[in-house]
């Protein structure tokens, strides 16, 4: 169909799929991210959801014994238990979550909105906007084999600079019943209101219920595998809001010949650890960039822990040779990646170009494992060609905006017409008859 | 189950339930919004997306033939027809969206976020963050026997100061063929980039997947039947993103013994009138209140147009007794209506504990139709206790945050233990390794 040099496929470890200079008009099909078969998860979901809406932290608890093989006294941690198990974290990765949560505050601190001051849009008619925090959140955040630390602080930030006024974070419970202390500590760092230890399907549902522990919330935020992801969905139906549409994690990378291969190699890696279903990209300028990139990809994954995965995720990722940089641009624009980072020669002045991508690295020595943990920018980014529709998660997204007027007597008087001619065009005559009725109001009956 | 004084039955345009000082706990089952049965569309939907998707214009045209019954040939407006339709626009409603247009447009340019400036959240570690307009939206615009003028405002204006660069209207065509005159006057003000005189599922379908003449969009707005918000929905599955969760219409009024019977009940009916499935609340402070609102709810009725839609919302609205205002408004914030009215005296004292509602209207000149059209905020908001957990629709439903970091190597000195640290903690090697590569890179290799 276009020009494409196909690796073997036993090629493992390599970036399989390379295009050069491919045409615009087959830009969308390279475009287009691995499709895997979903198994139908609506009737595993309903049946969980209606469990947990009748039977409560009872449900809770055998779901998770049947689950996650574990039997839970009581499905919350309590504030003694979050403290123990809080000071048992490592004092270095303490120093290191401490660390964070400050670079993070202190970016997050810049997007709280100001309030829209009340402003006269004509004369007697005030109008204005109020920032409300939503009241009730709730965090997933995945355990197991990787607890995620700093999914807390990048949920947990916002949701306390809004002014949430009850967070709740739901985890699954780790080999003997509790919560990994790093998770305990973020969590009170953040000023999370509950820890309830429950995972999976049985977690969301919960959040949407509430049960006689887990109070019931308004929008849930948070990664999870495709059961969670499904269970989201699922809680739109009963009126709970969700964060962002976010799949398997990805990243392009353009580099030029200025680029470092071995840093190139490292950042694709490091994307391709999340799961076999991550994508990486090299939208490279010359075949030298993709050959010397895939040569070290191949020396790195060598003694990489989860090289496994890694392999599977090459196997979906692909190289892009452009001539030059604005093509290059244009294609990632298209591809709307997750993160993009920009390994070429003066980054800045490419950068006002971007359009679609959820979170961009300018330079060689900005990794995107920067931005997972430390930088100050959020991680919660949305996948899968949705930064084309939607942004980084931020602090908006805990808070809800609300318009207020107020309207003198004289000020209705100057909009009446205005009210009354496009209602009845509209066929709405009752709207235009709240006006009428006002007008003719005599003020001494 | 609570204290609830029924009317009888065949109280025809009277609000047939009434509660008393209800208790807290039966909030929740009185703020059930009404349920009516939807049929499922999943397979008329499927089939039309599918048969837009392979047929593109040719199938819009024929499902304009077979729902609209109206011989299209061009699903698209040309500029000329969209002049000459505008110009045919009544001189009296020409006037009155200008000025409803001048209003809005200064509201919403108060809404115009600006972008995050460079930051240095530690030494080297510089973050910003920039607003980009999505690129391509779609705007549904109602038609048939009332068509929305005053949506084009609400959905145009905020998308032409977010920087959109297409805009593209749908709405379906009128008898002869053609679009009301008022809607192309709207979207030229607006700076529309193409009018398409398709409605109801195929228009999504087109928005969703590109056709000859429809551009495929990254988002779409706008209300509609439940066929259109079901496509919508559907929609989301090709990765096209969606305004708010919005159903049927309602309103809230808190009228204390200050308020005028006759404009609450005005308010009431206006909401009343959008469809049989709208629920309107009035919460007040003495039964003499609710019973002079009947009262004029019965006189009012007499001769409206709409008065059989009315008479079937009244049906599923509701009226509440509190004696205190701080009650009504904990009331209020559990219902979480879309509009809320304050009819009570000193409406400001109160207006700040507003935390769940779309829009609010304060005192005795300020009625919900002026929020419609002319005040200046956006009309498009939740309904369904949505406001719990999303706001009214603004310049920023039409942007999205890109965050952005550039650090240097020193910097990422800074940051590399917090890094590495809490990437191994989470089991993510490479992600630790993307900044040792760095660290130890000599300048001179």
């Amino acid at each position: 169909m276009f020009f494409q040099r196909l690796l073997r496929q036993d090629a493992r470890g390599q970036i399989v799929k390379q295009y050069k200079n491919p045409r615009p008009k087959d830009w969308a099909s390279i475009c287009m991210r691995p499709v895997f078969e979903r198994a139908s998860l609506e009737d595993t979901i309903s049946k969980i959801f209606e469990d947990v809406r009748i039977n409560g932290d009872k449900a809770l608890k055998s779901l998770t014994k049947k689950y996650d093989g574990i039997d839970l006294a009581n499905v919350m941690l309590s504030k003694e238990e979050i403290s123990e198990l809080a000071s048992t974290t490592p004092p270095d990765l303490k120093m290191a979550i401490l660390t964070a949560y400050k670079n993070i505050l202190s970016f997050h601190r810049l997007q709280v909105p100001l309030n829209l001051k009340p402003y006269e849009t004509s004369r007697g008619v005030v109008c204005w906007q109020e920032n409300k925090a939503i009241e009730k959140v709730g965090l997933y955040i995945p355990g197991g084999s990787a607890p995620l630390i700093s999914t807390v602080l990048m949920l947990g930030i916002p949701a306390r600079l809004a002014g949430c006024s009850e967070v709740i974070l739901c985890t699954p419970p780790s080999a003997d019943g509790l919560v990994n202390p790093a998770i305990c500590l973020a969590a009170q760092l953040v000023g999370v209101s509950k820890i309830i230890r429950v995972g999976g399907v049985q977690a969301i549902a919960g959040l949407t219920f509430g049960t006689e522990s887990v109070p019931a919330v308004n929008k849930v935020f948070g990664p999870g595998n495709q059961y969670v992801s499904a269970a989201k969905e699922y809680a739109r139906r009963y009126g709970v809001g969700l964060d962002l549409p976010a799949g398997p994690s990805e990243i392009m990378v353009i580099a030029d010949e200025t680029a470092i291969p071995a840093f190139v190699a490292a950042d694709l890696l490091s994307q391709a650890e999340h799961g076999p279903d991550s994508q990486v990209v090299l939208v490279a300028s010359k075949t030298e960039v993709i050959d010397k990139v895939q040569r070290e990809i191949l020396k790195q994954l060598k003694d990489l822990p989860r090289r496994e995965i890694v392999i599977k995720a090459l196997e979906n990722s692909f190289c892009v040779l452009f001539k030059d940089v604005k093509t290059a641009m244009d294609f990632a624009n298209t591809y709307a990646p997750e993160h993009l980072i920009l390994s070429v020669a003066n980054p800045e002045k490419i950068a006002g170009q971007v359009i679609n991508a959820g979170s961009v690295f300018l330079g060689n020595f900005t990794p995107e494992s920067a931005g997972d943990y430390a930088s100050g920018t959020n991680h919660t980014l949305p996948t899968g060609g949705w930064t084309k529709a939607y942004g980084s998660l931020g602090v908006d997204d805990f808070l809800k905006k609300i318009s207020f007027q107020n309207i003198s007597k004289d000020g209705l008087e100057g909009l009446a017409s205005i009210i009354t001619t496009i209602a009845e065009a509209e066929g709405l005559g009752a709207h235009a008859r709240a006006v009428i009725k006002r007008l003719n109001f005599k003020e001494n009956i």
